[in-house]
Order: structure tokens, then C-alpha cells, then sequence
């Protein structure tokens, strides 16, 4: 579903670009500099609700799951209809600390309950920064005071600029659109831009909505929604311990969003944010110059197409060539090659594209066809690439976004601690 | 089974660093330049016996399986046991090419027969270089011809020089012992620099050796070996379209290595061959400044550490970190989280090193002890670091070899066509 064929099916239909997860009725947000970041950057952000929300979570499938993770799935699991806030900090991922880390995480919710006049399994944590040091409780503490002082809904920006942290840029939006009871918005925010393969959900994301769903279609939803968004993207293909995505719904627009026509809507504008979000952060990729869709068709089933999709997302010797605006297509069909999934490679065909551009096909039947090397080159040089892979088999389709791997990535990732 | 261990059991072992191919009594070689490559550097090799080799091979698991490789596994599934030459060109992987590749290479095979007097089924093949292009069957043929004038017993170097591309080293080993019928020698070259990640051989290595072996014994030994070996190296985790590792075995020392004694001391000469030659394409890798042994143990079982350590090999964030002399030791738990293998990570250890170097320890139950950070900054300036990862389960330990991924890397490969 894109935005344009959901605009013609709903004319009431919004995207604001400014939005965030403070623009739906009823949220709150505040950001605060705490000394986690150097350079005096914002590092701490508080999302409220005064309205208790129904919430869902999806986290890391990654072994090493990082403290805030272990205690929101906790939170989660306990009672998910009554969350009214979420602490973020970046400059520290509480990741490898043990049970220090655990500690830490559950005075820091503690801290941020008492501030609020809540109990402290109605507020949920996110953390993300450097992996195997310890969180400044000392420091993070004050912070989320001064967040909670400055709780406003024009918020939502600060909130996303202080969970960033190799980001050049906060990544936000929101949505709005008229359902039968009335009108309702559904906003997000996400940081990336490296350790980004999430598989399960993505380094970080809070998204809001107005609109009144029951826990168990939030959590329904979410779940296919993130599917078909945060898990198809790659910047590294390194999945981080500290991957979450939460969705809290306060229901203070009272619109209920209930009957099967409403969740779809629901569903598809939910649908509309996230991959909106999951492409920004591919976008801004760590050191990331070109932003490349792949569309694989004909593998057989969605589970192989989306296998091979991966594996050329994936794939360092991919991501170089496009670093350097070269189309060397074997790398490519390389890839696919090593991807498990049985295909004819006699039957392979591939085109390139730039958005909106007619489609340059480069191989026939698995051989090069008599292309222009200019052509592919001057599609190449676009900073928005669509790759078309056809392995000629009958079914299966799937999407997949990813970025270039450049000599910035390196030299930001080589010092990422200094 | 290390070099030294297996000197102190049989004394007349002897390693030459400058063995090839053509070590081994009866083995000749020769290589030419013949235009595949810019700048008249030498990119046809022949290697050939007088005496009929049994042979066995090991190639690619990628489905886009290059037309050397397809005809190579013909040649070896119809008759095995009258091999005489390879020839082998860089400049051109002959991959993607469809029927037309299939019938070049099949062209090539026959010129070589017809000017060494062999029948074609003699002959096996072996490409490199850039996919998706079509070899010159004009260029090799006379570049055949010429290598076939230089055949000798001190042209082995010429040959692995031949099969560079990216490599800035070629890569060469023999090694002789003493068997209870005579002494024997195994001799090798190999090529790296990218797309190396074989998972079931290397990009392209030829074993020669001077014992009488049955092509049984041979096939099963190379599968073993080279499990050991190149299937247990990584530059950048993509699996080429035309790895292949060929072991062909003259018999002209005419010791018959037969017995489960005798056959287990070969066995032990290959691995050992075929480790330094993996271990040289690691060392080589495309922009590679640093060479990354991953030890792991407790695991629960083999096949799961090699998957942790494989997951660690292949890990971006991990590499750069390297590249950047960055002890940067939360990736490594965060990738070895990732890998799909249970573990609890309340019980996970991790020391490095270097080599002869006491270990330092970093991580203990999961969590960081107090290191110097100076210390680890300097095991990670070193060129050879040791990593062990212990998981905590009783069994299941693995080794893997790994290169650091730096700017040079990306530059290589984003302009490799040009």
C-alpha cells in the first residue's frame, strides 16, 4: 500500500513531515541535555500521556538483549493496557551490563514514576549508545527531571533530535486520516543509523496514536506492520542488542478503532509511518551517500524472494559497487546466487531504475544483454536506485531497502568509542 | 594439528615457503600474459603432469556457478583418474555468460588438449576476475600456447602470479615428509582477495602432490581438509560464482600412501598447506591491515561455534573496529548474540591477545572487568590478534580467520571495474 493509492482511497488523509509522536491528541514530550553525549547535545527525551495507553513492544531477537529491553518485555508481559511514559537516552546503551544494568534501568524507571505521579510498570525505557558501560544514574537522573519540565506537545521534535546519536538528522512523522468515529493520527519517531539489520524490530522507534485500539490488536498489528517495514532494512546487516519498537495508543482522539474496516485503515496508516521511518533511517545510514529499493520477484514464495532480497542487501561487495556509482550487476547475481534459495540461473533477469525513470534491463535468461554502460552508469550515479530482479519462477515477491557502503562508514565505525 | 606439533612427531618434515605447485616431483608449470589483463601483467597459468593424476575438487555452493566450475564438476564426475593440466586465467571470472561461457570454456579445453596430446577430458579450468563479461578466446588460446612453451619445474611462482587480481602477494607452500615408502611432497597456490567467503572451498586453489593417493581417498581427505581450512575464512562474506580448489596427486614419488597411518599423515601435510594458503588469502584480504583469529568454546557443540565465530567473522561493525585498532569488545557479544545459537550471556568470557602474548581478559560473566583500556588499545594495534570467546557451555569449539574491513577495502571495490 503506498501513500498515493491510500490518498485516492481516503481524500481525508494527511502526512505532516513535522509530525512526530507528540502530535496526536494527547501526548506529551520534553528533551533535556544530561551530560551522556559530549558536546552538550540532547540525550535524554520523555514521552507522557496523561490518558493511560494500551501499548505494544517488539524487541531485539538478538541473545545479548540489553537492559531496558529485559525490563519493557517485562512491563509488557505483566500489564500493557496503562503505559503513560517512555524514558529514551542516547551516549549509552546499558547492553552487557548484567545485573547492575537491570538495576540501573529499574531505578531509572522508578525516578521517572515517582516524577509523574505513576507506578513504575506504566513507564517504559529505551536505551541506545556505546555497548558494555554503565549507565550515569547520577547523570540521567537530573535529566529526565529537566525533560519532564520542559513536557509539551510541540515536544516530539527534541524527543527525536535526543534519542540520535550517529544520525545527522531526528527522524519523524505523523499521519492523520478520518475514520467513521472520527479523526484520528498515528505519529513516530526513530533513530538509526548503524547496527541497523533489525530482522525483528528496529534500533529505536516510538510511535503514537490517538485513536482507541485493545491491546491485543495493537500488538496484532504492530507485529505485521513492523514486518513489512523496520524488518526490511539494512544498513550493516549487524542486528543490535538494543532494537525496540513501541506503540502506545491513549485513545483521547475517542475514536474507537475496532470493527475490521477500521483496523485495516488503522493498519495501512500505521503501515505508512513506519516505512516512512525504517527508509528514513536507511537514508541516513552511517556514511550512506545512495538509498536502494530491491524488488525480487518470481523466487518461488515471499520467504525466498525476501531471502535473496537480503542477501543483496547484505552483500559488501553490492554496497561498494553502488558506493562508487559502478552498475556491476554479477555482484548482484552473485549474491543471489549464494542465497540458498533454488533458482534457474539461466532464467535470472534484472533492470535498474532511478524513481520514475523507465527501467534499464541489463540481463536476459542469466546473460548481459547489449546495454548502454553509460545509461547504467548515469542511473548509478542517482542517489535513489531501484534494483528489479526477475529469477523467472512463477510466485513469490518481496521488498527490501539498504544503503551504500562507503569509506565514511569505515571511518565512523573505526573510532566509534573515540 | 599445528606446524610444530606434527615436526616433533615426524622430524623430517620440511616446509618451504617458496614450494608451489611444482614442487612435488613431476609437476610442471608455466603462465604468460595475454592481454585478460591491463597492463601486461601475466593472467594464463598451465600446470601439467606427464603421469595421469588422480584428482578430486571442491567448488562453489553458489547457484550462478561460473562456466569453469560446471565443466570442472563434469570432468570430475565422468573420470577422475587421468587428469594431466589445468589451466587456469584471471581477468575474467567466464561467470554469467550462459551457453556461450560454457561453450569458451569448453573451446579453451580442447586447444590446451591438443597442444599438451591429452584428450579433453584431461583438462580441467579454473577463472577469475570480473562477471558477467565474455572470456577472449582469442587472448587465451595463444596465451595457453605460450604458457605451454614455459612449462617447468620453477614455474609455479609464474602460476600463482598469473591468478592474482586484487591480491599484492601470490600465494605458494610445499611441504615434504618422510612416508614409510619414501618422502613425498604436497605443494599449493592459491588466490584471494574479495568475494571470499567460500563456505565449501576458496576462490581458486591448486594442490599437487608427487604421492600416489585413490582418487576415494583423495576426494574424502580434500572435503575434510579444506572443511578445515578455506571453509573456515572470511573477507567480506560473499561467496564468489567461481571458487574451486583442485588437489591432483601423480604418484611420480611412487610412494603409495595407502595405510590408515600413512593416510592420516597426509591428511595432516595438506591441512597444513592448505591452512597457511587460507590463511595468506585472509592475510591479503582486499585493503586487510590486520588478521583476526577467532577462537570460541562452549558453545554447546562444533557446528554452533563455528556459527558464533563465523557470525564475529563476517560482522561489519566488528571489522571496522578492528580496522580502527578499537577494542570495541560489545560488538563482538552483540554479534555473537545475533548468530541463532542458545546461549546465556551471563556466563560468556572473552580474552585477546597477540601472538605470545599472555591473554587479556575482558568480559567476564557477561560483564566488563576493570582492564586497561591502554592494555587492549595495544593488543588491537598489533597485526595478528587473538580473540577467545568462551560461551560457558561444557563443549564446541571452533577456529575462523578473519581480515579487518578498512577504508582501502571499499575503495578497492567501488571502482573495481574501472
Amino acid at each position: 500500500m503506498t501513500l498515493s493509492s491510500l490518498l485516492s482511497e481516503h481524500p481525508s488523509l494527511e502526512r505532516d513531515p513535522q509530525g512526530t509522536v507528540s502530535s496526536p491528541v494527547g501526548f506529551l514530550a520534553g528533551a533535556a541535555a544530561c551530560g551522556l553525549k559530549k558536546g552538550g547535545d540532547l540525550d535524554v527525551a520523555l514521552l507522557f500521556s496523561n490518558t493511560n495507553c494500551t501499548a505494544a513492544g517488539m524487541f531485539t531477537r538478538n541473545r545479548v538483549a540489553a537492559a531496558p529491553v529485559q525490563l519493557d518485555r517485562e512491563v509488557l508481559a505483566t500489564g500493557s493496557e496503562s503505559i503513560c511514559a517512555v524514558v529514551a537516552n542516547s551516549g549509552c546503551a546499558n547492553a552487557c551490563t548484567g545485573r547492575k544494568g537491570l538495576k540501573v534501568a529499574r531505578a531509572i524507571q522508578l525516578a521517572a514514576a515517582e516524577l509523574l505521579a505513576l507506578h513504575p510498570h506504566q513507564v517504559l525505557l529505551l536505551s541506545t549508545g556505546v555497548i558494555g558501560t554503565h549507565l550515569p544514574i547520577e547523570k540521567l537522573k537530573p535529566g529526565v527531571k529537566l525533560a519532564a519540565s520542559r513536557l509539551s506537545a510541540q515536544g516530539g521534535l527534541e524527543a527525536a533530535r535526543a534519542i540520535m546519536t550517529t544520525d545527522t538528522c531526528p527522524k519523524h512523522v505523523s499521519i492523520s486520516v478520518n475514520m467513521p468515529g472520527g479523526r484520528i493520527t498515528v505519529g513516530g519517531i526513530a533513530k538509526g543509523a548503524g547496527m541497523i539489520h533489525p530482522e525483528m524490530a528496529t534500533m529505536l522507534a516510538v510511535l503514537t496514536t490517538d485513536a482507541k485500539v485493545s491491546q491485543s490488536n495493537l500488538t496484532r498489528i504492530l507485529k505485521s506492520v513492523v514486518d513489512q517495514s523496520f524488518n526490511r532494512i539494512s544498513v550493516d546487516g549487524d542486528t543490535s542488542t538494543n532494537d525496540t519498537v513501541l506503540l502506545l495508543a491513549n485513545g483521547c482522539s475517542t475514536v474507537n478503532v475496532d470493527t475490521a474496516d477500521e483496523l485495516a485503515l488503522f493498519s495501512q496508516v500505521l503501515g505508512l509511518v513506519c516505512i516512512e521511518l525504517a527508509q528514513r533511517i536507511v537514508r541516513d545510514g552511517e556514511g550512506a551517500t545512495r538509498f536502494v529499493e530491491i524488488k525480487v520477484r518470481g523466487a518461488g514464495g515471499n520467504k525466498q524472494a525476501r531471502r535473496v532480497a537480503v542477501t543483496i542487501a547484505k552483500s559488501t561487495l553490492f554496497k561498494t559497487a553502488v558506493a562508487g556509482g559502478d552498475p556491476n550487476w554479477g555482484r548482484i547475481l552473485a549474491a543471489a546466487g549464494r542465497s540458498d534459495v533454488v533458482f534457474d540461473p539461466d532464467r535470472v533477469s534484472l533492470w535498474i531504475a532511478n524513481p520514475g525513470s523507465e527501467p534499464l534491463k541489463l540481463v536476459a535468461h542469466g546473460v548481459p544483454i547489449p546495454y548502454s554502460e553509460d545509461e547504467a552508469a548515469a542511473v548509478f550515479a542517482g542517489s535513489d536506485i531501484l534494483l528489479q530482479l526477475d529469477l523467472g519462477g512463477s510466485e513469490g515477491t518481496a521488498v527490501y531497502w539498504t544503503s551504500d557502503l562507503t569509506q565514511e562508514y569505515v571511518a565512523i565505525n573505526a573510532h566509534y568509542r573515540t
